[in-house]
């Protein structure tokens, strides 16, 4: 049983194990004043060309969001999002937890458009309702599309405009930017948000992202938010190793090519074999169609999400690629779809 | 300059990175279904001889004391605590952050008392004030103290009597278990409180904390709250593998074991040398009283808190060991304080 | 300038006022204690025929539910709502400060269906999710349509097998239960809920709010909610001097019975001039459409809210009536619609 | 049977009950947009001499504070109170459930000392603790004392000092200003605190509190506050027309007079038979001390709470006055006193 369920199914990449192993005995600081998570801190200043903006390594995804937005925000103000915000849909209310509503608008393509943050704002027009004050997307969307300059750029616009703050949540940055499709440095896509984060647990770490405040205002105090939130670590260093191991070099970009890498060959792979998809890939998640028939046969062999129904007799299900894909099992599972394909195709020809 | 400052400035046991090495590439689920949770799971139930237990992995104590008593409690209850409790102290408002008071009491010696329970009850008797509900305590206490089985028993009645959950951190509960004053196994005290947990980051582990759930209505639903706390690890393997490597045989203990050696140790070097402590170590945390001229000599070569005045030309300090302090450097340090001592009396003779 | 905005635009019926002014210089005990909340109390136990039920007097709607929903309700529990729910709307995310994710589903005419509460169930499965727990509607809808017994049975069970509470918004349950198609008492009422208000502000009360807890579980320590919300009135008197007078007799119905009845007249005499509804009124509530212009000469001498564009040249106005609507306005209203309208295709016709 | 339990047991003032009814038919906008609401925050605003005070008009003491406090607060922050404050000992946790860590120090005589607030910042030097950010005292305090010029003064400069805000409970503001003691007129107070608010409850209305911001920064947004926290009354006409009578002429102070002026004949009187005091009575509280004997006498016909236990056999009791006291019920009071005492007295020279 091969797994294509998500990004997380592995451990670490071998190299910042062997960095854990090699500086364990070292006695080090905790919560933060580690000299790795210093060290992180400076490459990733340096990566993003930026001294000024301030940068916090927390332990996931849901943590980093709750403990953000709840530190960004006053009590009556609420966020927007689009239907398939990951804090909308898949975060056990997070953030209403701390006091928040969160806002919802369709979206096109798992992105939001700048036109429906603006028919949020004419909906919610005095203190009957709440004050929306945060907009937050994924790059990528939670179906796998990324955002190009100018879309940050006009949400960034009427952000401004309306006195909003702009919150991306990169838990799988790193694919986005790493994507063909991408026009943007990871320094260049820093200018557009007032926040964001750096996903480390989905590109190759044990755990751990890396928040990065751009605006002023949000700075202050966040280490109390941090350490309120339960989301900051006696032994900071086990961050800060790992992301001093991702950036010192190219490593965190060349496991989000790898991924995307693999998600292109296996679309490639399936679309030759007359595979279709519910969207075309830019990132390491592919949404193919098939009959529910095939879609059997093949968790015997492979775990994956069945993502949607598309009529009574297919489905979409979603495969995901990772920093630790084999490309051999890549190309095992485009062999599997065929023979099986064929295997169904001739039954159907012996009945017809 | 070799640290006395805390439990948490190494890495992990070198048998926990190993293990983490050699499952790296091994596909597993993730938040809390892998593979290695289970077994640490498995493992921890038996060593308590309960299967009817719910055991959860968390990352942080913190986490762990938001996560749980958030859970168990309605918003009008409150908790109670002695002044030296650490959610009162030292969790940055974590607690109230989730909406519940904490109630505070002295204590005596860190330890709480049940007639201070029931003096807090009687100052709470209606809806003017909250309603008192949970009693937290450390074993160890914050001071190092440990509580002996009667006096878990006392405090299990009255919180019965009442209506009352007794709930216990146990970020060092290793150290408190395995305390030469200590008269209980893990099993015998699991008997005591309604939830408690197990702390690893304190003894051997990078992270993790393992919340044990006793009371059946504290039990349901408790993963959701974890998620929603942000307390739930994608790769929640990184826990798993580290408890079983702690549970599977005896390391725990061995750890708890070494620290407490290790300030035995350090304890007896340090009275042969006519040192006098706030109070006698049960556990790995020693308050030492130097003059203030021998903590500044101390300060050039060793890390270590200033705990609390003594008088004007005297301190405590704190010292804490852990399962990875070595003994050379507890050596060093009694042989430095005889040496710096002797320098001081010799000075002292001259001037005369 | 006559009002048709809403249902508190005038004071109280001069019956409550006398009572307050005649009751005045009597010494009572606050907080809920006083002998006529415990009057009230005893008369709305009375008229629901139901001892076991508990009763709360608090001061409006938002306080109510928020007070309600947040002590009913676990850390991780959601509210189901329909799109149009005021707690969603109109409340400031008064509920999500709590820290609860209400759900909405679009509703039918302002109501929910119990299809619709299974099918957030379904798209609600575990931990990654809240978890719905309370359904909350209102009757009369924010749309001025109302729950027939047979619905409401419906609810009842969709929620008994779900384990799920039926909680209703009655700031206006006069008007729906003094509805000429309602089918029930309020005794019948009060058998399908697990809790709801009866709403004083909006029939006749200067505040007021009776909620009604019928399920026992949902009853231990309300009081300690109440106060800890701010919803605790020392002068307690107030609110129980108030309910007295409404319930004693048959106040409380007639000044429903009033409002709908100008309503009705409202919408027949407006019928009857070729005006046509979103959709017929049940209470008091009536959303005529008008020409945008007729809508202009209106706004000259009646204050409404324009309620939602129909086309580019009318659009839909919500007129409410209430206790205290005069007949000779509503007379004159209809009067100066036909008059305007007459003058209208005078107009038009000249130009023709 | 008379009480002297609380300044809450009669209704209003009659002239307020007047107004309300000759207004009662009056149609005005709700939620604090009525014509009296404006007025009266004119007539504060006057009274104080400051037009760019925010004031707003809410329901009740426990439901401003957490409103208040809640909406001026980040997260992290936290509050510093002396140990009698009300927030702390009789809100039922209302600060804390809205996230705040209320943090307490002795005080002297009710009232909190400049270098206490020094030392609670000292021990609250990082982000392991809360950030304490905002300073609450009540005037008069819950022991009846006031803050003169001078102590107002120095609080507001050590909180200016440290970047902290002063908050001011001022449930019984009226009793405090209208003291013999006090040195300032409403508009002097008014510069010292960031926020205050007047209390109306306590001082003639039916209910009502009248919220002061002076402070620019935490202006912005509070009607968002009010209306999630259920605190914006529908027909807030109710509050406007109480507290324009209030401050149209003197009623506020005559009211406040009358309450302090009998609880000076009521101690002077008791004082002339013997009896001694806690404290000396500077507003509308008084502490006798009596027997406990005498004390079961006196609950046979007056009511009132018993205090504190001074010994084996006496008690403080607390006596509250207030606008609506009976002159002739204080002479009554001090007769039986005087009669009970001679009874007492004869008895025990019959058994000596």
């Amino acid at each position: 049983m091969y797994s294509f369920k998500n990004d997380y199914s592995e451990g670490a990449h071998p190299a910042l194990l062997k960095a854990l192993t090699e500086s364990n005995m070292q006695q080090e600081e905790g919560y933060g004043y580690d000299t790795y998570t210093q060290e992180a801190i400076r490459l990733l200043k340096e990566e993003m060309k930026n001294p000024t903006i301030d940068i916090h390594l927390l332990t996931g995804g849901t943590q980093t969001n709750l403990t953000a937005i709840s530190a960004f925000l006053r009590p009556h103000h609420a966020v927007i999002a689009p239907h398939t915000g990951h804090i909308f849909v898949n975060e056990a209310g997070a953030i209403e937890a701390t006091g928040h509503k969160v806002i919802t608008v369709p979206g096109v393509n798992g992105k939001l458009k700048p036109d429906q943050v603006e028919a949020v704002l004419a909906g919610h027009p005095d203190e009957h309702t709440v004050k929306p004050k945060l907009v937050y997307i994924s790059n990528p969307t939670e179906l796998g599309t990324i955002y190009k300059k100018d879309e940050l750029q006009a949400l960034k616009e009427v952000c401004a405009r309306n006195n909003l703050y702009l919150y991306v949540d990169g838990a799988r940055l790193g694919s986005a930017l790493a994507s063909m499709e991408n026009d943007m440095t990871l320094a260049e896509f820093a200018a557009y948000p007032d926040a964001f984060y750096i996903g480390g647990t989905k590109n190759g770490a044990l755990m751990g992202e890396a928040l990065v405040i751009v605006r002023d205002e949000l700075k202050e105090d966040f280490r109390y938010s941090m350490k309120q939130k339960g989301a900051m670590l006696a032994k900071s260093r086990l961050l800060g190793i790992q992301f001093t191991e991702l950036f010192k070099g190219h490593l965190f970009w060349d496991l989000a090519d790898h991924a995307n890498h693999m998600a292109k060959k296996l679309q490639d792979g399936l679309a030759d074999n007359g595979v279709t998809f519910l969207a075309k890939a830019s990132t390491n998640q592919l949404f193919p169609v098939f009959s529910n028939q095939m879609i059997q046969e093949l968790q015997k062999q492979y775990s994956f999400y069945v993502w949607e129904r598309v009529n009574d007799d297919s489905s979409a299900i979603r495969l995901i690629t990772s920093w630790a894909t084999k490309e051999e099992m890549v190309d095992q599972f485009i062999r599997d779809v065929k023979e099986i394909k064929t295997k169904f195709e001739k039954k159907q020809t012996t009945f017809a």
